[in-house]
């Protein structure tokens, strides 16, 4: 199932590696706690749009951009799998 | 501030409307209660990833369709204002 917290999270995560950052540093400019962000960054939490600002805010993204991100990945695992075509072949 | 709550919220109240449906009848479909749906409709309530995939679907919408949506919204929400010049004038 495509959750949109798991897609948030690692999009975060994702920014916040490109800017070798760490926990601890995104966290304490979001004022959020570590924990909250690490649940947040795996998709274990939802964030609130209040907190999810905050984040964004800490890593200097836009949430348009963020979510414009997310839609592209969703959409690309709600794309239909290639039909498949299963050949007898001589043994 | 901008809240992705409101934004989701607005995105699929408006498709509800544009398709003529009730909040109960999406609500049924969804299976979510009729007042969850109207406060997540409303943003004053956080719709849960898996929740807001119910939605999606009983709108027979996709949620990368919605999630683009919202983030087009959201850009222009954060566009900067256009410069205002103050102009003195004679009396």
């Amino acid at each position: 199932m495509i959750l949109l917290r798991s897609h948030i999270g690692s999009a975060l995560r994702a920014a916040r590696i490109e800017q070798g950052r760490t926990l601890r540093d995104v966290a304490k400019s979001a004022r959020v706690s570590l924990g909250y962000l690490s649940e947040v960054e795996r998709g274990h939490k939802e964030a609130s749009s209040e907190l999810l600002n905050a984040i964004c805010s800490a890593l200097d993204l836009s949430l348009s951009t963020i979510l414009a991100d997310v839609a592209n990945v969703v959409r690309a695992h709600e794309a239909p799998l290639p039909t498949l075509q299963v050949v007898e072949t001589a043994a």
